[in-house]
């Protein structure tokens, strides 16, 4: 093992914030705002690479994300992001829409490498996901306040942008993201958790940050936040998955399930089913909650903690196979 | 409500099968061979948009599955398939490739009500994935020996393609997909429920089925089934989800377990915590369990029975939604 290999990768950028400091007092609850100058960024190998958006956009043979005004009066209202070839992708730009790289990491090895190192860190689950976003705007624009369920490293490459963090009173631990704008519409499973009444719009009680080049920004799960700017900006994101306990345990009893039969079985739509059938899918069901108990009366805390590897977050790897595929996607 | 809407498509095209002796004798274990002229095809609305790959193309605005010795060896045979631009998927055809049009739903609504509608004669969860694929071979060839979780329903429209059914005696109601050619290798999960020796490769047991235009054929999941065909062949697939007890369980806690903050709490790595946190989270853990515990004890046959519009196949979903970001992708 070489000496680098022990360093805190992480650290190096934080510092003088050790990474042991970063887990008792940020990590994963609150946000870290750690500025410095741009060089340092380069300590990252890969990071290197992205300099400008056009740098970028030479080694990422995907599709991109556009989003934005230009969008919705192209698809008439429809959606405000579309996907367009990486070559189509600088008109779009132009046209002042925010690009977004995602998976950037499928093109630089080292950036991947590094996610998964910061996993490591951070004591993450094995199956965590970790990967590099690249954001690009020229015009300014941002996001309206929300919340997401994952966590983020942001670096910012380029120009200056405004962030409000503001501290989630409503929920504790977000599973999922929510846009403000959605208020006071509520998905039903966020609904199940949330309490009180909604932050107004533009997050009045916000601590306001500038992200400038060379400032590195920690945003936990569940912050509130809105970003905006006047100029053009480059910013990478790490983002890492949050596992959850609710995720082991699941991915736990499914492992235990699949093995009985009965489980495995085809399910019905009880509205549809005939009710003589109806009754003899209660009985079964009734005998699978028992089945159940008894999985439930031999897990151990062990087995659970252990239950580390497991896909968590099928969206993403499902996303991350669909970009493979596309990789020699050649127009 | 016309009459039409009460006619059973599915028992249209099985005729003079009825769609009650299909539910009794066949759906959801043994497969079916309808046989019939092609014309019958054109009962479903949309299907007649399907009558030669370069129609299918004409309107199937997405990335194309090439899959077979000709992609192999563009990609120095790192894998069998790529994703193409449907402008360059007629000189892959041309090559040998195989074409797959996944989803093609997406671009014909008639067929997406049809599988809906045949989701619902067949009493599956309102949480159902049904999708079209379109599949199309110039020079024959065919899939090795594999079983799918999924169920098909498959439309020959052009060219013979023989195929060999084989009972599964290694597993009933498999949850996953598997290739024969992986044998011995058998995935953690697959072999928790696994009895036996794997067949042949060649499916010896099989039933060997000639489909010709005008052939629908029920293909349930976990058959054997391998295919082949020396000539030019174009098939419609109808897939549907095969959403188990399991799933809806597994959604039903969930539903749960969400509510405590507990549960939603980040799940650590127990390699790498230090050993005061490992303690405390075990024992927070064994506190779940017991929570886990009474949610088992509340759980009663009809809740589960009636959580059947979740979304049970995030693969799918996630697919979905990529395909449908990129219907707009112009070359």
């Amino acid at each position: 093992m070489s000496i680098k290999s022990e360093v805190s990768m992480l650290e190096e950028i934080i510092s003088p914030i050790t990474l042991r400091e970063f887990k008792e007092k940020y990590w994963p609850l609150n946000p870290l705002v750690s500025p410095g100058n741009l060089e340092r960024f380069k300590r990252i190998n890969g990071f290197e690479k992205i300099t400008s958006i056009e740098e970028a956009l030479k080694i990422y043979s995907n599709p991109v994300m556009v989003v934005g005004d230009a969008v919705i009066e192209e698809l008439e209202g429809i959606s405000d992001r579309m996907l367009v070839p990486p070559s189509e992708a600088l008109e779009w730009y132009e046209k002042g829409a925010a690009l977004e790289l995602d998976f950037t990491d499928l093109f630089i090895p080292q950036v991947r490498r590094w996610a998964d190192k910061l996993k490591a860190e951070l004591d993450l689950p094995l199956g965590t996901g970790a990967k590099a976003i690249v954001y690009a705007a020229k015009n300014g624009g941002g996001f309206k306040a929300h919340f997401d369920a994952y966590t983020n490293f942001i670096f910012q490459i380029k120009g200056k942008k405004t962030w409000k963090l503001q501290d989630n009173v409503n929920v504790n631990y977000p599973v999922q993201h929510y846009d403000l704008v959605e208020a006071p519409y509520l998905p039903e499973e966020l609904d199940s958790y949330w309490d009180g009444l909604h932050p107004e719009e533009e997050l009045p009680e916000a601590d306001i940050v500038d992200l400038i080049p060379g400032t590195m920004l920690y945003l936990p799960r569940g912050i509130w936040h809105s970003t905006e700017s006047n100029e053009e900006t480059l910013a990478l994101n790490i983002t890492l998955g949050q596992p959850t306990w609710m995720d082991l345990f699941l991915s736990t009893l499914r492992q235990e399930m699949v093995k009985n039969e009965d489980f495995r079985k085809l399910a019905y739509n009880f509205n549809t089913v005939q009710d003589t059938d109806k009754e003899k899918m209660k009985k079964n069901l009734e005998k699978m909650i028992e089945q159940l108990g008894e999985i439930v009366n031999g897990l151990s805390s062990r087995e659970v903690f252990h239950n580390q590897d497991k896909d968590f977050d099928p969206y993403q790897t499902t996303q991350l196979v669909f970009r493979q595929l596309l990789t020699d996607y050649k127009e």
